[in-house]
C-alpha cells in the first residue's frame, strides 16, 4: 500500500458515528485562533505592514521571522545565524527540498523503519534503495554509501519513539566517519511527556560550533507549535546549501505566504510562555487514555510501546497480519486506524497499525478501542 | 546571466532616490485590504470555521475555492468540473508541476522568445531543448518533437504583447497534429487595456468540450487579481493529470494554506464587480504614462511594442549591446531595469531591455525615462 492508496482510504473516514485514530492531525481546540485574530487585524490595520503582508516577498522568507527562529535555534545548542534559515510550506517542503539536493535516481537513503511516510513519498521520484537504521543507532553496511540520512530522533512517526542519546551519538559518528548529510526531521520535539527530549542530532554534531560547520540540515514545522493552516517551516542549514534550497524555492513557488509569515512572527513573539507547557498536559493527558485503553482492551498478542511524545501508538499484530485486509471490518465496527505497511521504506510492517491520539475526544478513546479490540482478535 | 544573477543584482536595488521599473510586483494600493480585513476577523471568530482554516487540508484544495474556479473557467469558454481543479501556490507552482508532469532530461519545450523567467528556472533541472514560437504561431521544425509547449499567449511577460486569435488557433492547430500538451500560463490577462483578450489557448482547444477532453493545460493565478502574499494560484487539466498532480503537491507540501484559500473564496465572492475595471484603469494609465516617457525621450534606435496588457515593456536596443552590462550605468544615474538577456530560452536578447510600470509611481515615469534614455544613448 502506498501513501496515495493511504489517501484513498482515508476518505472513507467521513462515516458517521465512527472513531477515527488514523489522522495525525493536531488538536483544532489549541489552535491560538484569538490570538492570530489580533494580530491578522493589526496588520491589515496597518497600511504599511499590509503592503508587505500581501506582496511578493524574497524566496528566503520573512527576515523577522528567520531572525526569531536562529535565536530559537541557537538557543537550543544550534548555532544559527539569519543566513542559515529559509522558509518552507512546513517541514514537508523542506523534506523535499533535501531529496532534491542530496538524490539522483537509486541513490541511498538511510532511514529508520518504520519512517514518515511524507517523506517517503518525497523521496519516491528517485527510486531510492534504503538502508535501515536500529532504533540503537546502528545502521545497515549500506549506509555506508548512501547519499543521504531521513531520521526523526526525537517522537518519531508512525512510533512515537526516540533514538536515547547513546543511539544519537552513534548515528552523528557514524555519520561524519561516512561523509553521510544527516536531514534531521523535527516536528514533535516540543511535545514531550516525561522529560525534554534532549538534544538533536544537528546539536550534538555541531558541539557548539556555527551551523556552517555541520554535516546536519534541521527541518522544523510550525504545524504542531502554531497551526498546520499557516503552512510553515523552516530549513536550517549551512549557508551554501540554503543558498542552493533558496532558488529551489524560487523555482517552486517563490517564496511563502507573507501574510501568514508575519502572523507567525507576531504569534511566537505575543504567545505566554507557558502556553506548550498547556499544549503538552492536553496530549499527555491523551497519550495517557489510549495506553490505558490499549492496557484494558488489547490482547496479549499485539505488542506496542508506550510513546513519550509526539502523537502516535504503533500496534503490532503477530506476523503474516494484514492491518489494510482487517481495515475494513474496522470501519464496519466503528474505528478506524492507519495500516503501518506505507511506513515501511523496504515493505514489510503490514502487521503494523498507527493509532493517533492528537485531535480525537479522549473520552472516546476506550470506547474505540474495545471496538477494535475484538476485530484484532478475530484475526489473531 | 541566470535566475540566479538577476535575483543578485535586483537587490541593488535598495538604493534611496533610484527609481525602479525592475519590478513585476502589483500596485500594493489596489490590494484589498479593508475587504480581507473584515474577512479574516469573520473566518477567526467563527469557531467552526477557524478549526478548518488553521487545520491541515487536502492536497486538491478548500472545496468551495476549486467550485468557484471551475464556474469561472466554465463562464470563460472552459468547461471544467470541480474534479478538473488544484489549489497550488501561485502560478509558479502550477509550472513547475507541469515540468514535472512532462519533461525528462533534456526534453523539448516549445516556448515564445522570450520566455517567463520563472518558468525557464523551473524547466532547468531537465536542462530542456528549446524549440522556439514566432509571434505568428508558427513554430521551429523541432517542435514537432517536443514533450511540452510553455505558452504565455494573453499579455506576456516580458513584452506585453499577445499573440492574436490567427496565431492561437495555429498554436493548437499544430499542437493537436503534433500530440504536443500545452501548458497555458495566463495570469495578467484580466489586465487588458485596450479590449478583452480574447479566447485562452484552452478555450480555442476544447472548443466547447469538456476540460476532460482536451490537450492544454491551464495555469492560473490570483497574485494580480487579488494579492501575491496570499500565494494561491490553480492548474485546471484533464482529471488524470489532475490526479498526478495532486500526488506531486502531496509530496511537495501538502497543500495550500487553508487560511488563504478560505479567505481568497469570500474575497472572490465579496468583492465588488466592478472591481477589475479600476484596477485596469488603473495600470492602463500607467501604460500610457510610461509610453508618453519612450516617446518623449528614447532615440529611434531602441524599439519597443506598446503593451495592451500585462505590466512590461520591453525595449530592444541595437544589436550588440549588453544590458546587463549597461546595468551598472543605469543605477548610478538613479534608474533601474531588469536586463531581457535572462528571458530568452536559448541565449541572446542580451539587448533587451524590461520595463515595469506596475508598481511605480507614474509620476516618476518621465523622470525615470529621462535618466534613463542619455545611459543607453552613451551607448547606441
Amino acid at each position: 500500500m502506498v501513501g496515495s492508496e493511504l489517501r484513498e482510504l482515508f476518505k472513507l473516514l467521513g462515516r458517521p458515528g465512527l472513531i477515527s485514530f488514523a489522522s495525525g492531525a493536531p488538536d483544532a481546540d489549541l489552535f491560538p485562533v484569538e490570538a492570530l485574530r489580533g494580530i491578522m487585524d493589526d496588520i491589515l490595520c496597518d497600511p504599511a505592514r499590509a503592503r508587505v503582508a500581501l506582496q511578493y516577498g524574497v524566496s528566503e522568507g520573512y527576515g523577522p521571522l528567520r531572525d526569531l527562529i536562529a535565536g530559537k535555534m541557537t538557543a537550543d545548542g544550534m548555532r544559527c545565524e539569519v543566513e542559515n534559515i529559509l522558509i518552507v510550506n512546513g517541514a514537508q517542503q523542506a523534506v523535499e527540498f533535501c531529496s532534491r539536493l542530496f538524490l539522483d535516481p537509486g541513490a541511498g537513503v538511510l532511514v529508520q523503519n518504520p519512517s514518515y511516510l511524507g517523506a517517503l513519498q518525497a523521496f519516491r521520484p528517485w527510486a531510492p534503495n534504503y538502508a535501515l537504521l536500529d532504533w540503537d543507532g546502528s545502521a545497515e553496511p549500506e549506509a555506508a554509501s548512501c547519499a543521504m540520512a531521513y531520521l526523526m530522533p526525537r517522537f518519531h512517526n508512525p512510533t512515537g519513539r526516540h533514538l536515547d542519546l547513546q543511539a544519537r551519538m552513534r548515528v552523528v559518528s557514524q555519520a561524519r566517519a561516512w561523509r553521510l548529510p544527516v536531514v534531521e526531521d523535527d516536528p514533535y520535539s516540543e511535545l514531550w511527556f516525561d522529560g525534554p527530549p534532549g538534544p538533536t542530532l544537528t546539536a550534538i554534531d555541531l558541539d557548539g560550533k556555527s551551523m556552517d560547520e555541520g554535516r546536519t540540515i534541521y527541518c522544523g514545522s510550525f504545524a504542531k507549535t502554531l497551526a498546520p493552516g499557516l503552512r510553515l517551516g523552516w530549513l536550517a542549514a549551512p549557508r551554501p546549501l540554503i543558498e542552493r534550497m533558496t532558488l529551489f524555492k524560487q523555482a517552486s513557488d517563490m517564496h511563502a505566504g507573507m501574510l501568514d509569515q508575519m502572523a507567525a512572527t507576531d504569534l511566537l513573539q505575543g504567545l505566554p510562555p507557558d502556553r506548550m507547557s498547556a499544549v503538552r498536559d492536553r496530549y499527555r493527558g491523551r497519550r495517557d487514555a489510549l495506553v490505558a485503553a490499549l492496557d484494558r482492551h488489547l490482547p496479549p498478542t499485539i505488542a506496542w510501546s508506550r510513546p513519550e511524545g509526539g502523537f502516535f501508538v504503533l500496534l503490532t499484530l503477530p506476523a503474516g497480519l494484514d492491518a489494510a485486509a482487517i481495515f475494513p471490518s474496522a470501519v464496519e465496527a466503528g474505528v478506524a486506524f492507519a495500516p503501518g505497511g506505507s511506513f515501511h521504506a523496504r515493505g514489510g510492517g503490514a502487521n503494523t497499525i498507527r493509532l493517533s491520539f492528537s485531535a480525537l475526544d479522549p473520552g472516546l478513546f476506550d470506547q474505540g478501542i474495545a471496538r477494535l479490540a475484538p476485530v484484532l482478535g478475530a484475526f489473531c
